[in-house]
């Protein structure tokens, strides 16, 4: 098959290894804030986000050069930022064949003219392409490891599963194994949701540092279980599956996601008694750059506010005040306590 | 109240510090095993396994004075080790008064005469007391947090849940939040099930290091959403809540042994690449003692193995074949890994 990757960040390079691995004719095209990852891949050095060296049969694609790699395009794999969705979205706008199918890969929800898009959504609507011709990608996937082929599950969502099926047929390879779903609301909004959660999470390793060094694990697990059951019950109330938190998409995502990165560390900095403010200017300093949960937190209390019970939420709220509001953490997380479920 | 707490080791001491903070009586009562533990609390000395000195209020009872301890109790807590729980009962039998009730720390599944059972269950028939004077306690709790009186959230689950509302109402402090359920059994196979799984999660610590340092975040999140289905059926069919599981009593509790404790230690060795039996010794030789997820898995798979339908237990069902029938870590990751849900 031949394979059109949109976006040459982590993800989307990370996954032209087991689609080379299996054998379809892989185009890797990038933005324009990929070209300096693009001149380095073209002259063979190391991908500097995921630290390996693509395949030779993946051939490059510059930002002016989206028609060619689209041309003949059985399937487009959408990998670019969240923000980026939408204006690579009307880009491929009246290029994609008939029979061309989307994979996408960007987390996250937008507000678009004030209105609050999944990326399904949001493709959807720009690329003018029916929901049953997306695949969703969702479940637990450090980019790094997967182009390192180290084993990695993950869930293909799709309106048509039988989309997601067929997908699943041509990408799964021994290391990189697909499961299949038809809840995409709830594989979206766990993948966007788990950014939020992550922060707080992070707040007991700031804390445990004001407490005298020794770990808050009991804490910090019981707010874990707690974001699986606000997740749990947001998803359900917009729509999908609790069954889908329960899985790769929720619990496998939120484990990843908190056990590393860039949330997690920001909201660490928070526990440690910073302001949201002077946590992420601290955050710029370390060169940690964009903190997802940080703005998916403010279009998400958006969301939930005039669709769920945010009383049945009151992790997520308190991480909002927390981050809009300049609430005390500790004030937070005592709050949380007093509310929290079984 | 008088609370008498059986058993002097990690989990009843650090209980004794809640228990004084609510102004009860406590006594501390130590097995022949204590007997050292209870020398160093009455000579005002930190406790060796939570690193705090006990209240001064806490009044001690040497093995002999069991008697002496239970006068006028109104509450005993059980906090033994799973195998000292049946030998326990049987010497409490008798002792309590008519409106005492039973507060249980103690986690595992015992089989005793060929016949397997839960904490609750064994306590209910050597200290012939009825299931409705029991409550269980389940949750992410590592002893030496709630020493320090740093936050944790736990379960009180009993078959009259009025009882186990009424032993919130004594037990709860500020940093010890108790909820309520009514699903023993679900708690009790949770509590029992998570060190079997958090030895499979520690593999990959192991495993990471043969495949050169790089970690493998992927795969262990993917496994421990494997992990959280698994015990969600299982629990299902052995008549508790699915809820259970996805909650303190389950996700919690794995979260909170995966992420360090004996059974992930044991793990990673596997994943090094040594043999169980091999593992165990360089436990030993680490002086990290008792394993209780190996123990467990065997009692758990007979369990298992006459009750559910072991398919849909891949990940058990493999962590068993490793342990005991020296099935290859990276062989049973493979299985494990085809067979994996969403």
């Amino acid at each position: 098959m031949i394979v059109a990757v949109l976006g040459a960040g982590a993800m989307g390079s990370a996954l032209t290894i087991p689609l080379s691995d299996r054998g379809h004719e892989v185009r890797l095209w990038g933005t324009k804030y990929d070209i300096e990852i693009l001149d380095r891949i073209r002259r063979g050095l190391p991908h500097p986000r995921i630290g390996v060296r693509l395949p030779k049969t993946v051939n490059i694609y510059y930002p002016n050069e989206l028609k060619e790699a689209l041309t003949g395009a059985e399937v487009v794999v959408i990998g670019v930022s969240s923000v980026g969705v939408a204006p690579v979205s009307e880009q491929i706008n009246g290029l994609l064949g008939n029979r061309t199918f989307i994979v996408v890969l960007s987390k996250g929800v937008e507000e678009i003219n004030g209105e609050i898009l999944t990326m399904t959504q949001v493709i959807s609507r720009y690329a003018r392409i029916p929901s049953e011709r997306i695949v969703y990608v969702s479940g637990p996937s450090i980019a790094r490891e997967l182009a390192h082929r180290l084993a990695t599950a993950v869930v293909y969502s799709s309106a048509d599963i039988s989309l997601a099926e067929k997908a699943k047929r041509e990408f799964e390879t021994g290391y990189y194994r697909i499961t299949v779903s038809d809840d995409v609301i709830g594989a979206e909004l766990s993948a966007s949701l788990k950014n939020v959660y992550a922060i707080a999470i992070g707040w007991f390793d700031g804390l445990a540092k004001r407490a005298g060094g020794l770990e808050m694990n009991n804490a910090k697990s019981a707010f874990f279980a707690q974001a699986v059951r606000e997740m749990a019950y947001i998803v359900d109330v917009m729509g999908g599956k609790k069954e889908t938190v329960y899985g790769l998409s929720g619990i496998g995502d939120l484990i990843v996601t908190a056990s590393g990165g860039r949330n997690g560390m920001f909201g660490m900095l928070i526990g440690e008694g910073l302001f949201a403010i002077e946590a992420l200017e601290e955050m710029k300093k370390r060169g940690a750059g964009v903190v997802e949960g940080y703005i998916a937190a403010k279009t998400l209390y958006r969301l939930l506010s005039s669709n769920v019970d945010t009383r049945r939420t009151p992790l997520f709220i308190n991480v909002y005040k927390v981050l809009y509001e300049d609430l005390d953490v500790l004030e937070a997380v005592k709050k949380v306590l007093r509310s929290i479920s079984t």
